[in-house]
Parts: structure tokens; C-alpha cells; sequence
């Protein structure tokens, strides 16, 4: 009934789950966090974004956005199984605030960027990669590009020193067929490097596009406990752990995590299946207009929401 | 994207979702909800069981367990689009209670059934099918079937005058895999039959195994609004509405009922993607003991709950 393909377990919830309550983790929870996730066998943890305090505004807004290493160091004294991941936007690192990977503690440093960025996010990637790290790229909003632009990246990124190139589905609107299709141009055309998958849920359909892609050869799954991440959230590590048959894996710790940390956690901040987020997934939108809407009075009003989008006249506009 | 294989949608919220709250709808409720399926192009709204009060007990329990016809044509005094479906367990019905198809305003009886009762089943489908009902025989719990069982009870359904033939994965436990699999021997052994798919969401798969069963010639998708179903609850209406493409189907009236009604009534039930069910579908098991924990003071002690299952001393015992 289920199937291991060698596959290597992301847990992205500090990072992507920052996105929901603006990375106000305490040290303990991203501590016990780690130490779960590493008794269960998840191969890495994306701890946080490394993003420059210089180049955005860091008041409100917890650590994790920023990642320095002593507090790294502080937060995780002894690594175990776990690798850690840190993950950066275009123009919004500061290269001189990465040290060599040999004194830091992350392992991967994985770079998001939109298609019309990708020489920019190479020229990070091969930074990064002259320092040590593992790499990635991982390209948003993959279900807006036309075909020929993303094969063009595509080549680029193969003939580059990047390890992994991952498909993202930004605005979880994306069903297994596309997924399917997706996985095959990337391996098509990027035949050279790994590949990674990272969903979002605005149609429930983020752990199955998972495994789909899992059982199509994509190697690195991304996850978070509870779905945690922005709006509809991400693909549940709990399901990818239940899924894997590998003795690699085990639930049981992260089953003591989700009981101790994130069903109070929940309570205090939303994410997850929400109607709002199943109409901009549908509509191949981003979320962000949803996100407005659950934070005002109307955050019920379903029915307006998704008639402003059919109706020229109310578009909802970009923020 | 999307697309539309001529697929019937059978939305289940009351049947279903009277598991949730002892069938405690009221008329206004299914009406209005009758009203907004039937604009949306729902084809079928199953409106509760057809079992019989002389072999159940009805106090406490709403009247959709029983689905008398007078009530019936007091809540829809005027069928609209939308047909009409009523459910039976084996055992249960008192074929006495049920009136010619001419009379009744139930167009379609589903006959519930484990394996080993399919000629049970048959009886009663031969019975109905001659007083002019379309009939269909759900088997239940699947996922622990057999597979000689399996083939000979499909080539008795193949035979009989049954319409649709359902997989129905009871216990959510099924993988898309899983669902390919059991799809292509159902139209191998019932080839002169529809095929209907009800899914549980226990694993975040029920939208997508629907989605599956349908480009894999499945005719009838069971779903209800808001995924309202027993445990972790069914493949949402709404998530149907928004993939078929078909200019029958449109999304805006189940929006509508989500927010006015929905909303509110999850505020007082709970179904849907919690851990406990997630467990029991990891395990291939009746989600009835992590019913019993959603209701007991331990409700989110989910390792407790693990282990039970993983230690043979404290397994849980049978209702």
C-alpha cells in the first residue's frame, strides 16, 4: 500500500509556518521542534529564512526571518540526525552575512526566486556553493510560467552547481495531473539534478501532489507539522512520515510534538483548509488577497469574495 | 487544467453528516441546502437513511435516520434539479416502509454492505429496482477485502440489475495507488456497470482519490459541503464543484451555504482532518476508537493513542 523511493523529508514549519504568526517562536519550540524531528528521522529542518536584518524591517518580527548563527548555536547546541536549511529571497540576503559552511550550522542554503530571477538566484546558488553549501533553487509560482521560459531556466539550472531544483506550487492550485506533467519537464529537461516538491493545500491536495511526485522520482519533500505555513498551509509532515515505508522514519515523536506544541499553537494563529484559500488555489491566485479578508470583519463572506473575482469591475486588487 | 468526464455528483452532507450530529437538521436547513445543491447542479442530494424505526431506536436522533416521505415532500415540496437519494443498511430497512418509486420522492436507493452480505444486498436491490428505484450497492470497508471475495462479489453485481457499483473506502486508508488498483478491477469484473467513488479525508487524499476515480471513468462522485461527514469527514462538495468543468456545475450557490450554514454548525460539530482519524487511517482501521478519544478528556493525546495501537496488550478493544 505504500512505498518508499529513497526519498529525503524537508520540514519547513519554522520557516513557512513563520509566514503565519511572523516567526514568533520561542527557543524552546524550535528547540523541541528540532529534537522531534530528528528522533523521527527527518533528514533536514528549514529553521528559518536568512534574509538580512539591513535590507528588511526586523522590528515585530521574530528571529527566524533572520537566522544568525549564534543564535543557531544557542538554539541547537548538538546537532543530530537533523540537517539544517536556511532559505533565501533575491534581494533580500546580504552575502556578507553567511559565513563558510564549515562555520556555520546550516547545511543547505535554498534559494526561492520566480522565474524571471533565475541568473540572479544562480549567481547566489554559486556563491553559496563555493562556500560549502548544499544548494537549491526553488521556483515559485511555477503554475504562471509559460513553457518556454521555464525550460530555458531549466537548462541554465542544470548546467549549473546546484543540487536540487525544486517545483513549487505557490498558490496550491495545482492538481496531481499537473504535478505529474511538471515533474516530467523538470526531469526532461534538468535530467542532471535532484528534484524537490513543495505544495501548499489550498485544495487538499498537497500531501497527494506529494506523493505523487514521490513515486515520479522527486527526492526532497517538503513538509510541515500540521500543514503549518502560510494560508491553506503546506503538505502535513505527520502524513509524508506515515506514507515513507522506510525504518528511516517514525511518527511517534512528532505525534508528542503536535499534541504538546501546535494544537495550542493553532488556537492562537490560523492556517489550513479555509474557504477563502480553496477559491484564490482554484482561481490560480496568490493567497494574499484571502489572507485580507480572513483578517478583516468579512472573513466569512465567501460569496463576495469569489464573485469580486469574476467580476471585472471589483478585481481585487495586487497589495 | 481541469476537466469534465461526464461525472454525476452525489453530495451526501446530510446522510453522511448525520453521523456527526445524530441526523440533527432541521427542515429549514434541508431545504435551504436542497435549494443551493440543486442551483449549483448538484445531481444528487442524499437525504438520510432509509432505515426503519421499528428496527432502530429514534429517540434522540433526528429525523433523517428515517427519511419518512411526508417530511420529505414537506422539506422539498418542489423537486427542482436536483434528485433525490436515500441510503439502507442491511438489517435495517423494513421493505414494507418503502413506496413505489412513482409515489416517493427518493429516486435512488444505495444499498450499504460489507462483503459478506452481498446477496443480501442483491435482494434488496432486485426488490427496489422493481418498483422502479435506480439502485446502487456501496461496499464497504474495502480496503480489508479479499481479492477472491472481492472478484466474485462484482461478478454477482455484474449480473444483477444493480445501476452503480461504489468503492467506498470506510476507513480513509486508501492510497491513490490504492484507488487506481481497485477502480481498474471493478471494470474488470462489472464491466456492464457505473462505477461511484466515496472517499474518506482521514489522509488529506479524499478529494484527490475522487479526482482519480473520475479520469479513471468513474461516474459518480460522493462528496458533501464542507467535507461533513463521520471522523475526518468525505470529499468536499465544494472541491468538486470547482474541478469538473462542465457547464452543469457552478461553484457560487454551496458558497453561499457554507458561510450562512456550515460555518456555524462546525462551531457546534466536529469532523475533519484531526490526528486521531489520521492515525486510524494510517492503520487501515475504523476510525470508531479515535471517535471515542475526540470524546473523552484525552482528546489530543495523540502518542497515548499511537501506541495502543503499536502494543499488543492495550490494543483497542471492539465497540
Amino acid at each position: 500500500m505504500v512505498k518508499s523511493n529513497g526519498a529525503s523529508m524537508l520540514d519547513c514549519t519554522i520557516r513557512d509556518g513563520g509566514l503565519v504568526n511572523n516567526w514568533d517562536f520561542s527557543v524552546e519550540f524550535v528547540r523541541e521542534l528540532y529534537a522531534s524531528l530528528s528522533k523521527a528521522g527527518v533528514d533536514y529542518m528549514e529553521i528559518g529564512y536568512k534574509n538580512s536584518p539591513k535590507l528588511l524591517p526586523s522590528e515585530g518580527v521574530g528571529p527566524w526571518r533572520f537566522c544568525d548563527e549564534k543564535l543557531l548555536k544557542e538554539t541547537i547546541p548538538e546537532k543530530t540526525f537533523t540537517k539544517l536549511s536556511a532559505i533565501v529571497d533575491i534581494g533580500r540576503v546580504d552575502e556578507d552575512d553567511i559565513l563558510p559552511c564549515e562555520e556555520s550550522h546550516i547545511d543547505l542554503i535554498r534559494v526561492a526566486c520566480y522565474l524571471k530571477d533565475v541568473n540572479k538566484a544562480l549567481a547566489l546558488v554559486e556563491k553559496f556553493h563555493s562556500m560549502g553549501y548544499e544548494t537549491s533553487v526553488n521556483i515559485m509560482a511555477v503554475s504562471n510560467a509559460l513553457e518556454p521560459d521555464l525550460i530555458e531556466a531549466l537548462e541554465k539550472l542544470n548546467e549549473s552547481n546546484v543540487d536540487i531544483i525544486y517545483v513549487v506550487d505557490s498558490f496550491g492550485s495545482l492538481y496531481n495531473r499537473d504535478i505529474k506533467y511538471l515533474v516530467e519537464k523538470f526531469k526532461e529537461h534538468a535530467p542532471k539534478k535532484k528534484l524537490g516538491i513543495h505544495a501548499h493545500n489550498n485544495l487538499q491536495l498537497a500531501f497527494s501532489n506529494t506523493v505523487l511526485a514521490a513515486e515520479n522520482g522527486v527526492q526532497f519533500l517538503d513538509s510541515s507539522v500540521y500543514g503549518m505555513g502560510r494560508a491553506a498551509g503546506n503538505c502535513p509532515t505527520e502524513l509524508v512520515l506515515g506514507y515513507l515505508d522506510d525504518p528511516q522514519y517514525d511518527i511517534a515523536p512528532v505525534l508528542d510534538v503536535l499534541e504538546k506544541l501546535f494544537i495550542p499553537l493553532r488556537e492562537e494563529v490560523e492556517w489550513g483548509y479555509l474557504i477563502p484559500y480553496t477559491i484564490t488555489g482554484l482561481l490560480n491566485e496568490h493567497p494574499r488577497t484571502a489572507m485580507a479578508l480572513r483578517k478583516s470583519e468579512n472573513k466569512d463572506e465567501y460569496r463576495n469574495f469569489y464573485d469580486q473575482f469574476t467580476s471585472v469591475e471589483t478585481m481585487p486588487t495586487e497589495e
